[in-house]
């Protein structure tokens, strides 16, 4: 099978139709390159300088979105990250938080539940984490993990992982209808490039901190994840919500791609400056010069 | 009175010494040139090269801080911002969540409470967004709201926000001796700056939604809210939670300064990169590369 890399005479204009997962078609991940670069800059240099050259103009829509939201408008991104370990999770945030101003954004790690957690419906955590209007939601790891890991380590029996497929499409379709843009991104990583980056861990003693017996063993479930994750990005990919593939050997292909998927949908919103509310700008302009 | 930033021969080896506020001491703003430069880069380019030059740093100490946490280290560090209005707390958190890794930030903007906070003490809603292990927790606004507009516009009986100084002591001492290290900033602006900065917003249409009225209402309660800061600094800056008071009329300044203190606070913790624990690190190798 073709490696959908290779497709570039096939290229359309947006990156997001590119990356999409088609609603409603079986996702095969062997299909997809992880070093792919399907389309925009072909190397680091390039990549880095388009990056660059997109900051300005995600800040201003950023400040735009979070100013609507001070005047009534409801909407709200929430961008969702997940992959496999080493994917670079970490490193996403910390770049696309690096467009933003921080006071507009709500950054958060989803790590194994907590007992209160546990003792709540799987979403309830999740809707507790929730960008407010205006704001720019970043999850490192989410819901997701609850039919990724839960199915392959056995976390919950098969018929509840099932029903919880249809649960995240209709939590995702409600958040969706109360203005939440919600770009699901799968950091797409080679079986090959996580043991460079495991063992870059293993090479550098101030990175051992970041190592443990549990990555082999999760490494050694590699088939098992995959197949969830082709699973939920199978049945969670839908016209609300669609997830998006992002090849993530390159972190330079990677910070590219996502700050383009954040343009793309930020771009599309449109969010507007409010006009002055409330006061009369000569007025006030009065007032303080005479203060 | 002469201002302190004229002592340029006193000036300490460190900008902490220098802009503390000793404690035990009466506070007078007055004697403070919030234009000043007291001390390291003294124009905008040498402040933002000398900013720049810290980045690493900063970088570095900040992933110890969060590697020694997840090794049992309880220490972590919170920045309290306060100030006037247009004092810059929002582009101080955008400066320094620039320095470091947000995953290990846990940034907070403290607005009026809402009924729920109203109904607790009024550290209810502080406890709740404390920097955990390893964290670096940076708060827009603090519990000294609770002492300063409180004060100023009477929302609780005098005699309460008498008391509230010393709670706000124990819990800070407290804090302290479970390994917070605190640095609180008053970010000190002029009268004449702050007109500045409001006419700015008035000129700029796209920045009319960051206007309200209110503005114009709490600038004419300035000298009530210097005395209030005043009582603040008076009786808070303790030997446990110092206060320091950065001149913040030129933003490049109160960018290095922060930055400055950040790294001088970082530097004396000096955490430190875990040990490998709980894995052979060679073992470990093989069994990758056999993987």
């Amino acid at each position: 099978m073709a490696k959908k890399s290779t497709k570039k005479d096939d290229r359309p204009d947006r990156l997001r139709e590119l990356l999409r997962v088609p609603p409603g078609t079986e996702t095969d991940l062997t299909a997809y390159d992880a070093e792919a670069v399907p389309v925009g800059p072909e190397d680091k240099a390039a990549g880095v300088a388009a990056t660059a050259a997109m900051a300005e103009r995600l800040a201003e829509l950023q400040e735009r979105l979070y100013a609507a939201g001070t005047a009534g408008d409801r909407r709200r991104l929430l961008l969702v990250l997940q992959g496999m370990d080493t994917c670079g999770k970490g490193g996403t945030v910390k770049h696309v938080i690096g467009h933003f101003n921080p006071a507009g954004c709500r950054i958060r790690a989803f790590k194994a539940p907590t007992p209160e957690e546990q003792d709540h419906h799987f979403l309830w955590r999740i809707n507790r984490e929730l960008p407010r209007s205006g704001e720019i939601g970043i999850f490192d790891r989410s819901h997701y993990e609850d039919v990724l890991i839960a199915r392959v380590r056995e976390l919950a029996p098969r018929e509840q992982i099932r029903r919880r497929y249809d649960e995240i499409n209709a939590f995702e379709k409600a958040l969706a209808e109360d203005g939440v843009t919600l770009i699901k991104v799968f950091l797409h990583i080679s079986y090959e490039q996580q043991r460079r980056r495991l063992l870059q861990r293993l090479d550098n003693p101030d990175k051992h901190w970041k190592f443990n017996v549990g990555d082999i063993e999760e490494r050694a479930l590699w088939p098992a994840y995959q197949k969830a994750y082709e699973l939920a990005l199978t049945r969670c990919s839908t016209a609300e919500a669609p997830w998006y593939v992002v090849p993530a050997d390159r972190k330079w292909y990677r910070n590219w791609a996502v700050s383009q998927l954040l343009l793309e949908h930020l771009e599309e919103l449109d969010p507007r400056y409010p006009a002055a509310g409330g006061f009369d700008v000569e007025e006030s302009r009065k007032q303080l010069l005479a203060s």
